[in-house]
């Protein structure tokens, strides 16, 4: 089996060079902590992942969840990986002092959470889904129930979840039916049902705190009736004693992938006695949630280049080691095979592979210094920051979701036969990454919200501030020879996506909503390509100003890698756009609006 | 679960009106045959498929081969296919009178075969790839070895297989290092070892018959050294009894999918004792193999539209019941909710499975047609089909086969959680459908096929012959008002095809082989969409003037929402050579060759 699941020094680049995580230290909300903090994290990260999360990946697989008597037992990483990440402060260590947290910034967390989801996908998620779930407790709880819930979430005794889809409702959560009865005793009655809830029912965790969207009795229809609420599945009484709360796992999901983490279904409130508690303002849960969902959309795109690194490297490893075939031109049968990574082929497959990985992960540490500077500053710039993390969102979420399943595929490729067995792990990944541009929101879904609800918010102002991000990243390309092609590249790609966002809102404006949204998911498509490409010129910019200066072997191969990797970017990746272009052109024409359902044969 | 598998009226629009199948009863090979027997044979197959081979799909995914004991077992309907499609002599179904076959078309069987795989392409295995052995006996061996082989295994008593890959081997041919002693008795002693055989081994067969490359001892090194041998599991003596013929099954593949069908590690004569016959001339074992291949690489690409098909009627039929969500333009939550089919994306997703699916069967039967002219007519019609059908054999293996996986993606994205889950069978299809861009031929060796050798070969005689049949086609569109626009976007796409072509040919012409052959499977790419708008602007053609006569609702139906789904690709999928030609236009620069592997970290 491979053993390398992701490029710590990759990791290193991204950090310390180009988006520089030690200047964070500069503010006050991050002055506490210096390169060393950062290290010691993400070398914990690292000795965790590879101790102990990857030795049981393919195992966790191999022994999924099981549910018998209506309990759900799951393999024991679950249990050990919440001590172990509760003990080292991991599920709380980004949150603020004032809320038991250590304050490290968002982008040593990002990577702290890459490297698990590389190592094991499945397990990384106990720990994480926890680290949200108290996140919203503390933000928008009262004091009485972050004292109940979030240090035991933080020290992992407790697990935390996301209770949001219902079998009638699904992706749309409009229909949500999930009701809470109030009580005069401060808390709510529950009664509901809701599927897919990950990590939402095992027994080797003291107790499973569900953050639930539901709908107050006689609240108004849709979303403007939906509240958040923390049902806890035992509730703790005043004295420390934990006592049932009505909540039922009926079933577990049996899945393709993602296998070491159980997805249940449950019922709340099937006897009268489920008890939820408000969190936040009535009727505003939806908001509450979206903080919890962004992040976790954020999660997702990093578990999904995640799941690619690993892959990458897996599939690098083979090629380095398997002789099969000669160079094209050797006609003597005679002469010893060559390794498969001397194949153009099989090089083009590699580095389609490290172009995805490496730019959706420069993406969302991109993405994470946002939130990091939003939280560090205030006015203007936090603005700025909030504005840009919202429309970048949804390519952070989907950009590595789908093209991480493309990655993947080529890494199986790349071991033919072999990658089609359970002997090596590419099967594992090829079936793990494929969650991802389900949960949190289909890629449909995140369509949908950047063109009609990030492109055009505050009249463009996002979109323009993105824009003006790029023309920066641009302008000093053009004044580096090595990058004034890729500047140029991207100069000309942002002019298409322009032309296209123009023409697109040209329909909203004149109310044609459904025109202009049929085609969001391509839109989507273009707008995260570009905004890779961008990420890649940026990693080139200081790849060549490393280069410059590199001395040892290693760096120079490295840098080496990174710069030729761009290059296939621009060659390969950026002109896919004027493949979906032509399309976005013609949207008025509503090809697939115009489609009716009887047509289907 | 789904129904329907396959469309059955598309079959029949394929069959009878885009390929006049019965036109092929003017010509003496087929004179015997008729519209009757060929809707026959079909609807036999739909029903073998609905009442045999769909009802186990699932189950026979559950239950995949065990090995214990040196023995394989496998799921009881492996015995009953071959039982049932013996006694149907559908096996043979193919071969000429002589060799003890019906002369039913390519074409038909085609049909046969696709609704088998659509069905349970695992099951569909066991019996076809014994047609294809067994025909390469008929074709090459002795009258001798023909009588002992081959009328078992068109009874389906006896299991065929195709033995080429070796450990140490992989995809290079060259390496094979499997030998075979000559002895004076008429047989060869067999030595060497095989891997990823299918079918190779499994209790509830009589025998297997192995149709095995391997090296006559001393013959020359590379390819120009490989023979063919059939080296049966038991072999037959003059009495009719068997007795054992030294070939052990030391393994088998636990794969992501394709899980019906055992694929399995051999051992020949390991005891020494181990004989095989020579099939053809000494040496020339990979031009008799290439037969088999040829035929094999046109069953994977059906195997592959046949799945993508399940898939697509399997979305489609969710899609039309599953209510999720309102249209975009709905503002009130207490409004019903509308089937997912309604919405735009949701149809985008099902048109591109159509387009896939149907673009695809259409090239897979534009292929048999040749095969079945090739057979009936001779002379310089017979070359024209032969090169034809050389040529477009590489798309018709890949387009289906990297296509499909991105078929059956979309098919399982329409299911949203559930297609993730094993109560649809969406994630079934997603691994089984995997295996095709794997077997018989990567990919990246179909791309070097089409560039490397079948578009250069005869100084181009089989591109221009190519190119030839789609200036027809658009010659016609031209003329159909309807089509006419369809017909000037593959116009371009042609103009397109043909300056790429001969830029990359320069490249050969100056002897950079490499460079020259380094984007190939980008090119390979960009010919398969091309064929496919080829192949959508004849559907279409068709499709039109059927309109125009068609009086019952459903046909109107069929043939509105086949014209749908041609401007759907037209519109979606032909504009992604502008994608993909800058690439190949920059070939020269050797990107990927240049690429160091000691860059990749």
């Amino acid at each position: 089996m491979a053993e390398k699941f992701i490029s710590l020094r990759n990791l290193h680049f991204l950090l310390y060079e180009v988006f520089d995580v030690v200047a964070l230290t500069k503010y006050p909300y991050f002055e506490d902590h210096g390169k060393e903090t950062f290290d010691m994290v993400v070398d914990t990260a690292m000795r965790m992942g590879k101790e102990m999360l990857f030795p049981v990946f393919s195992e966790m697989d191999k022994k999924p969840p099981e549910f018998r008597d209506g309990k759900v037992f799951v393999h024991p990483l679950a249990a050990q990986i919440m001590k172990a990440c509760g003990e080292g402060g991991w599920i709380g260590a980004q949150a603020s002092y004032e809320h038991g947290g250590q304050q490290i910034p968002n982008m040593i967390m990002t990577a702290f959470r890459g490297i698990f989801g590389a190592a094991n996908y499945s397990a990384s998620v106990y720990p994480f889904l926890t680290t949200g779930a108290a996140g919203l407790i503390a933000s928008f709880g009262s004091p009485e129930l972050f004292e109940t819930y979030v240090p035991k979430m933080f020290a992992g005794e407790w697990q935390g979840t996301m209770a949001l889809t219902e079998p009638q409702a699904g992706s749309s959560l409009t229909d949500i039916a999930t009701t809470a009865f109030p009580t005069s005793e401060g808390f709510y009655k529950i009664k509901g049902q809701k599927i897919f809830i990950s990590c939402s029912e095992y027994e080797s965790t003291e107790n499973i705190i569900h953050l639930l969207l539901g709908r107050i009795e006689g609240a108004p229809p849709g979303v403007k009736g939906v509240s958040l609420f923390v049902v806890p599945k035992l509730r703790p009484d005043k004295k420390g004693g934990l006592a049932a709360n009505d909540v039922t796992c009926i079933g577990i999901y049996h899945k393709l992938g993602y296998r070491g983490a159980p997805i249940t279904q449950l019922v709340f409130g099937d006897n009268d006695d489920c008890r939820g508690w408000l969190v936040g303002e009535p009727n505003r849960g939806l908001s509450c949630m979206f903080q919890m969902m962004n992040e976790a959309r954020i999660d997702v795109g990093m578990g999904a280049a995640a799941i690619a690194s690993a892959a990458y490297h897996a599939s690098l490893e083979y090629a380095r080691q398997r002789p099969q075939g000669r160079p094209v031109q050797a006609k003597d049968p005679l002469t010893p095979q060559a390794p498969i990574i001397e194949h153009a082929d099989v090089k083009r497959m590699l580095l389609f592979q490290r172009a995805v990985v490496e730019g959706a992960l420069s993406l969302i540490f991109q993405c994470s210094l946002y939130v990091d500077l939003s939280m560090a500053t205030g006015g203007e710039e936090r603005e700025r920051c909030d504005l840009l993390l919202d429309l970048l969102t949804p390519i952070a979420k989907s950009y590595p979701s789908e093209m991480g399943i493309l990655s993947v595929n080529q890494g199986l490729q790349c071991l033919g036969g072999y990658g089609y067995c359970d002997e090596f792990p590419l099967e594992q990944y090829y079936r793990d990454v494929r969650i991802h541009p389900i949960h949190e929101g289909t890629t449909g879904i995140q369509g949908m919200d950047l063109l009609g609800r990030k492109v055009i918010m505050k009249n463009g102002k996002a979109f323009l501030l993105f824009l003006a991000e790029l023309e920066k990243t641009i302008a000093a390309g053009k004044a580096v020879p090595e990058c004034e092609q890729f500047a140029g590249s991207l100069d000309d790609a942002v002019e298409i996506l322009k032309e296209i966002t123009v023409s697109l809102s040209g329909m909203a404006l004149k109310g044609e909503i459904e025109l202009f949204l049929a085609d969001a998911t391509l839109y989507l498509e273009m707008f995260g390509i570009v905004t890779i490409a961008w990420q890649w010129l940026l990693q080139a910019l200081k790849a060549t100003e490393a280069l410059g200066k590199a001395i040892t072997e290693e760096d120079i191969n490295f840098y080496r890698g990174k710069l030729h990797t761009c290059r296939y970017f621009f060659a390969y990746e950026l002109p896919k756009i004027k493949g979906i272009a032509p399309r976005l052109r013609e949207s008025a024409d509503g090809l697939t609006v115009n489609m009716q359902p009887e047509w289907f044969e």
